[in-house]
């Protein structure tokens, strides 16, 4: 038979883990709203107008939020039948990560890379999300990248090289009164030219300076085509694939029940029985 | 029997609403000019050297395209079977609102913002373009656009997750010293990167900040594929499918009932049989 | 019977607009290089350093490619069968601005627009490059353009409009205090924006301002997937059809032959005829 | 028989040029391991607070890291059969290059350029990965720039006539006190600016100076889908040849030759006879 405390496990496992029962959406909603409104909080109290007026506010309801997180983390803990595998997961780690910074500024004071930690818990709305929406659009996006993944990393790498070898060109051409005053910063330079981002605290002043970073310009500007194609061609490629297995749907073969012929076909591709067509 | 103001209600309606007969055209092209003249003068206005010289001409200016417009609301309500439906209708209350402005200065005087809320009569453009041009260009733009809109979404929230994580951690690594003054400041900062705009009026100093903000250019360098995969995509069906039904399929071939024959072809190329067009 | 002055002209029309003869290509190749330095030249003239060392030089080098233009100039004009149809074409005006300004330099003394002027000549070389060069790679260009051109109009249509009115947002935002000194230039930063741009030489520094900047910036990123989708999605169509073409040349009908058949057809669509594969 | 200096020949040849035994692969590691070492020691010299601190220890690793690469660039000729062939290949010419610096520092003392031409061996990374990794995604990578490269040198082409006849228009237009000093650098600021790249240490102050650098950014914005679209189109015809060659035409069915059967299809769909595969 099983305990009271046995029941109260399956009823906070359903709340908690579940998204189908009223208990377990509600709960859901709420946790999205207190990571999002923890979040704001974060960013609020780095805006100095802000924390000044209401620094007290804040506290307290960080430590109503870090509270019902800790509740909330020891409930997932025992409430799930192999609690390493929780606490060592991913999300584990991150819901861990959520709560730790309050309770270490007992002992630290309030050092504010603890306070910026908490912005993790950004991470904590994918998991409701992942459940709840998206899940078909995300998953094509996901398939796409993932895809075209080594491709782009290829590319990265060789758009890392050009940076390094202009970068140390541009550190010989400009020299150090120019801004460029040693070799990584002239990397840091390049890419923001050659991604187009262009901040302008540095820049080129020599005319051959200038000539060169056109070149890089126009490089940056030809080369941005090439993940662009990359990531196009597949999406299109997934595309086509799944269009040929939903336009080729319209019918089943009598026999044996498969359904993605060409559409040209005559003849069962499985079973060789003869397709009747309308 | 219509009524003398029935027959004039309909004259009305036919030159405000219609577009096919020549008095109808002729009203569209005045109203065009006239909201782009308004427009212009909205501008205009906010530009010290032309006010200071030009301030009672324009002031009349606005006040007759005020009245006009007035006057061609008011007619919009009279003409129309239920004018419920017009004024709540999205053009009915831009065009309310495109009016509002001149009558409310008489009590709160020119406030600026009344006067710049005049800009949204440019809105009332897309109604006369939308009956007279470019309705078949825009309606395919529109398709791709709307099919798209869910992948767009998702993507541009995955882009906003980073910026938040990317921004805190920018202004943990920078800080206050370097102009990233609290986390919003860091995120408007990392999304002004990320995008590839680059204003550089915040920007990294110190060297981890400028690694990181190389990371986050060549990321947002990458990932702008990703939107423009799924638009091109998108483009790419729809136009494969608008293709397939206007290309081929036109005509079966009445012997062996093959369909898919080359616009220009006489003869079946499955069974050779004569071809019969219209 | 030809008169002498006949003889004369049929020759220098060889040579001036001919390419297929060795004098035809080489007198190609000389103006090539005298547009090429003309170009140059202007440019350097307005370089200080540069004019004030060789001010003599630049002058008597402008006078020879100025005489020599105006030779061919005439020589065109004679040569030709009806002057006028050169004089008024794209080219002949641009031929003839070419050598005003020296001419006019005489009267107006060395204003700089004029000198500037010159600069038009580069556009001579387009005339040069299509008869010898690229015609292939170009008209495939051209042609994705062109097909691509109204919608790219609707698009940009769209964005100006769209521009029109978040400057007249962030004028009100903003306000001139923080540059946004008129709706006219708070519209220049908003396409310096969208368009990813981004000078700095105006940017938003309330919180409310870099919101709004933060969203038209995220617009920008996403739209620019638009034109790339439209001449990207007509390059493949282009291409597909040119493909069509280019891959069913296999087997040319031993009747008529017509070569573009369908790669599965087992009968000329033209004349009915079987066809032998291999 | 061979003497013993052709097998230590023969056993150098292995370890420096092989990579398929496990000496070969070491030999790869390291030297990539040193070449990366190098380069990052090149970049830190040129950091002041390094450079002053550890400038003896750099030195000392640079003369150890360049007698290794002398070492191996004398082994890499010895144990060639013809070395002229690799001394004058385009790798041979690098990896001489990349050790000449330090022996040349003692002639004309630690020269900056000198030092900055040993960020030259990155470039020998290449020839390590190219046998190792990414070969297949490089080359399709390789072969679509390779097809549209005709094309994106039209366009760059273009795009440069387009900067020289702006960039002169807009030195006429915004003049010297504005910043645009000269021709050629009104040019590079037109680059900056179509491209999107955007610095801001030249910026139009004029109002008709504003409007031509507007339509010059949304010039910018649009024709970057040229290469764009240039690319794509291109990696999707490759894709699809690809596709076409390896998805199908394996198995042409023994009964009526159709030979564009799905990859698991076990009958004809054409004859329904049964397929035989390997």
């Amino acid at each position: 038979m099983k305990s009271k405390f046995d029941i109260f496990r399956q009823k906070v496992h359903i709340i908690i883990y579940g998204t189908n029962t009223v208990a377990g959406k509600a709960f859901d909603i709420v946790l999205l709203g207190l990571i999002l409104l923890s979040v704001l909080m974060v960013m609020l109290e780095t805006v100095d107008s802000v924390d000044e007026r209401y620094h007290n506010v804040l506290l307290i309801c960080e430590w109503v939020i870090t509270v019902f997180f800790t509740i909330e983390y020891i409930l997932r803990i025992i409430s799930i039948k192999t609690p390493s595998k929780y606490i060592f997961s991913f999300y584990g780690i991150i819901d861990f990560i959520a709560i730790l910074p309050m309770y270490l500024s007992f002992f630290f004071g309030g050092a504010q890379i603890l306070s910026v930690v908490r912005a993790l818990r950004l991470l904590r709305i994918f998991r409701i999300l992942n459940l709840v929406h998206f899940t078909g659009q995300a998953s094509e996006l996901r398939l796409a990248i993932k895809t075209s993944r080594t491709k782009i990393i290829v590319f990265i790498y060789f758009v890392l090289v050009v940076c390094v070898l202009l970068g140390s060109l541009m550190y010989v051409i400009e020299g150090e009164v120019n801004g460029f005053t040693s070799i990584p910063v002239s990397i840091y330079w390049c890419i923001v030219t050659l991604t187009t981002v262009g901040y302008g605290d540095i820049h080129p002043v020599t005319p051959t300076g200038q000539v060169i970073a056109s070149l890089i310009m126009i490089l940056g500007y030809g080369i941005i085509a090439v993940p662009t194609g990359i990531v196009t061609a597949e999406f299109a490629q997934n595309r086509k694939k799944k269009g040929l297995f939903t336009l080729e749907k319209d019918y089943p073969c009598p026999n044996c029940g498969v359904d993605d012929h060409k559409q040209k076909a005559d003849f069962c591709y499985n079973c060789g029985n003869k397709l009747e067509h309308e």
